[in-house]
């Protein structure tokens, strides 16, 4: 009766085994991340152009739903940095940050995400999330915290700035207006970034964002700050959000799809890989098409209670499992503290400054940019590097979605024009042995007069099989003719129809300047393809060899005896007497 | 001296070793080709939606300056039907077709194609024609032979058909219309096309159109036909085409470019295939960028003298080859010849039957339609044959233009596709040989209790890195976990910063599991990855071995002796002795 009912209850795989020693660490774990998320939610709600009670709005439903349906046991779902910054660049265009078309918009788009991502759970196309490389995830990234980062400084300096995503505008509006800053909010601003870098630093598992937000607010309900200019939080309405469905309207739907599609898979990609990461440590399995399905009903039911779009985060998912989270009980236990803040506690948050929200945003995403990993890459390979630079300067200046679609478009591109002029070597014996490797990187092997050994290192298809033609046929017009090539196709995973032709056609021009072709180590998917079109046996079974030395051997010895006669290990031959053992 | 210069002057390679002997094969095809191209220009240029005296313009300067700047010493350029279907597709739906502006505008591409050739030839990217595969060529040339083939119906049955790139369309109208046929125009169509046909299959080198042209000349001329409704080509101005500036304009040059990079693309595939096999039959060789810089000036200078797109083509090529063309020679004598026809002799076409014009476009193109290669990849590959389904079925019913697009992308795709799911095999021991093969093949092939060997038939990239891992862990989970693996690497032709990662964290699986990781047959450009990356020291110099063979020896050896200081044949030790030899 389990088996089948954990497929659509995953949860029921932690509660039906519920053992009483986990109880404690949940219990911890889920209030630790309920005093993280408290001033993080109405932050990243902040960033989102949303009222910063939407932030809390988003971490209640979505966690309990996918406390139920995700498969991770210490994933922590909820408002992300990254996917606020995301829900903002989409919805701007459309509506008054902070209007009520605006809000609407928003969780009109966290259903829309949800349903995305069910979607691709369901129809199991999870696996597109692995176009995303390293490095454009770390170039997009870094540029995104900047653009993050930077769009506080108006908080944080207590000055009007023009919302933008072009980091340049942003520093050009800041430099004109420096005269003019807010010296309180700067102050206050200032110091609580102060406060977080240093217990970030020396104690990172200390509540520091909640202390800010509590001295934030003191300060301003002791000094009355708020009437000499610092922007607060202001009234927010208590209680529960009440369920309603979205507003729904085609032409709106129409516009939020590109930001809905870029949000199912930024914030698919951040959750997981964070998933998996934990899973790894605790030897339990994330599916990839699981944790779709979970944060797309997270999103689609969040929606209903007016949610904006949510996913797992990485700090607060660390900070969960260092504080003990052993189920997904654990994020009920957030829930449900957010729930108690939302119901009796949120007149406390009138006075808090809005400055510290944004040095709350500020310290963490700054974290996120990542230096350490272009000078690797750098060191490793070139164009790798060069593949971040492009996506950081793409998403930095052309903006958030533009940066990602360049970053994957151009690491396909490489990974496809790198395959149009692949790497070969001409192979030499390595004395003693009866290995045969490139003799650039092994001066010691040694060539046979008259042979020709060469390995071309790639699959044959449509768009190398003319850079394989001119190679092979360079051989042949060469100035000192070889009388035999074997070509080692160990490399060679894969044939197809094109390359065949290809082929063909080097077949028949070796024949006709009389230079034997041998093939050595070719795989049962490329075989298949010369048997089935014929050229295996126009080639003749007696060519192909299991290893470049069998080749060579063979060929020494007809040159001998030139009848032609003499029994060549060829693939045919062992296998005929292997069949014999 | 001559060095040098051939680079800019390629003719220079035949007229200054110009022989006596090859001016007979020279004039008599260069005669042959003009018998042929008359008829053809004339009809392709009305398959363009030009007036057919634009075919004859486009057959004499264009000629003339690839026979000085192209590469191919063979090959017959000209209008083409191709080309003059993309001319009439991407025109239409800005002019009227035969009208000034129309005209106007195929000059006008003509100069763009050449700019753009040019360009491309220039600047050295000949080289993406390559992603072009062979099922997407035959299955874009089929549809597109279709759709040119039914275009021409209405001037065979001498009814109105609206011009559509909707084949559908075009049966429909001619079915509704079936009753109205002109049965004149059907006798010259029909009859027509019986005479070619028929010399087609039997004499192919006779000069059918030109006797079709002469016997409806004389038809009509005869039975005065025109005043009973046949269709004729009707006045044409004599001369040779003054040279012009084509009419240019910011606007038209917008609207042309889409269409301009496409025939840039097509007519350069069409005329390189045909150069290439001519070539390779002679033992020269065509250089692609040469030959694109032939191809865009023949255009651009073309389009000073009224030319509309021109490439090189299949039939003429071929024709001109078997009369015995050698070198550029030939293509001058046809310029000259049908300069000679514009001069004196455009009154002789007045009477010319337009049904005979598309009798010659019906079955040459029809020819094109290649029902055998679908039935061959559905024979060696079913994805290759499906691409060609598509690309028939999208240029069919989508258009010219998306259908070649669309089957780029999806042979690009499924490229892409193919390598995030790599083949993968478990390798064995042929017995009584040292090679190691896929056990499901060979199911004789031995394996060792407590070792697994795996083949993974990839480049390791971004996109399966996530495949890889999950393919490993697969190892180290399974019930009968093994005390080795060894990860025969002989496939693997590239590793990138993501699989790099990805392959850190495998080896400290392993290590944690107290599995012990072997590699074989590593790749230098794989190598340099892991040594700059520090992953090779990691995993240890003595755990790489040259082959698998030495590698399950090393393991073998180790199980007996747990000192684990046996002398191993890994790479370094191998590499150690060869460097004392």
């Amino acid at each position: 009766m389990k088996i089948p009912l954990t497929q659509y209850m995953p949860f029921l795989r932690w509660l039906l085994r519920y053992r009483r020693e986990d109880l404690p660490g949940d219990l911890q774990a889920g209030l630790t991340v309920a005093v993280m998320l408290i001033p993080q939610g109405m932050a990243y709600a902040m960033l989102a152009g949303l009222p910063p009670i939407m932030g809390l709005y988003a971490s209640v439903v979505p966690l309990i739903v996918y406390a139920l349906m995700g498969s991770s046991r210490q994933l922590a779902v909820g408002p992300v940095a990254m996917v606020s910054l995301l829900v903002a660049s989409g919805i701007e265009p459309l509506a008054e940050p902070g209007s009520s078309a605006y809000i609407q918009r928003a969780i009109l788009l966290s259903g829309m995400v949800g349903a995305i991502q069910l979607f691709m759970g369901v129809f199991r196309v999870g696996f597109l999330v692995n176009f995303l490389s390293h490095p454009v995830i770390s170039g997009f990234t870094s540029a995104a915290a900047l653009i993050i980062g930077f769009s506080q400084l108006k908080h944080i300096l207590g000055i009007p700035i023009e919302r933008s995503h072009h980091i340049h505008r942003i520093i050009g509006q800041a430099l004109v207006q420096i005269g003019d800053v807010h010296w309180p909010t700067v102050l206050i601003g200032v110091g609580s970034m102060a406060i977080l870098l240093i217990f970030k630093r020396k104690r990172p598992t200390f509540p520091a964002p909640l202390i800010v937000v509590l001295l934030g607010t003191l300060a301003v309900w002791g000094f009355r700050l708020d009437e000499s200019g610092v922007q607060i939080v202001g009234a927010i309405p208590a209680g529960f959000p009440a369920p309603a469905l979205p507003g729904f309207n085609r032409e709106a739907v129409i516009q939020l799809l590109p930001i809905a599609l870029t949000i199912s898979f930024v914030g698919f990609m951040e959750s997981i890989s964070v998933a998996k990461a934990i899973a790894a440590r605790y030897r339990y399995t994330v599916d990839a098409n699981q944790e779709l399905v979970g944060l797309g009903l997270a999103n689609l039911v969040g929606s209903l209670f007016q949610a904006y779009p949510v996913t797992g985060g990485f700090s607060r998912t660390a900070v969960n499992d260092q504080a003990g989270a052993r189920t997904g009980l654990a994020s009920i236990v957030t829930a449900i503290c957010i729930g108690l803040i939302l119901l009796f506690f949120t007149p406390f948050f009138h006075d808090l400054p809005r400055a510290v929200l944004a040095a709350i945003i500020m310290v963490a995403v700054f974290g996120l940019i990542d230096l350490r990993e272009p000078i690797h890459l750098w060191r490793i390979k070139r164009s790798e590097a060069a593949l971040l630079i492009i996506t950081f300067l793409a998403t930095l200046f052309l903006g958030i979605e533009p940066g990602i679609l360049i970053g994957m478009g151009v690491s396909l591109l490489m990974f496809i024009v790198r395959s149009t002029r692949p790497h070969y070597a001409i192979l030499g014996r390595l004395p003693g042995t009866s290995h045969y490797r490139n003799v650039e990187r092994f001066p010691e092997a040694v060539q046979e007069p008259g042979l020709v050994i060469i390995r071309i290192d790639a699959s044959f298809y449509f768009a190398n099989a003319n850079f394989l033609r001119e190679r092979l046929e360079r051989l042949l017009y060469a100035s000192q003719r070889p009388r035999a090539v074997i070509l080692d196709a160990s490399s060679v995973n894969y044939l197809d129809a094109t390359a065949l032709e290809t082929l063909v056609d080097i077949v028949r021009q070796f024949e006709e300047n009389n230079v034997a072709l041998l093939l050595a180590n070719v795989k049962g998917p490329v075989r298949d393809v010369l048997k089935t079109s014929g050229l295996y046996n126009r080639i003749g079974a007696d060519r192909f060899f299991f290893s470049v030395a069998d080749a060579v051997d063979c060929w020494k010895q007809k040159g001998k005896q030139p009848s032609g006669e003499t029994p060549c290990r060829s693939e045919a031959a062992i296998l005929e007497k292997a069949s014999a053992f």
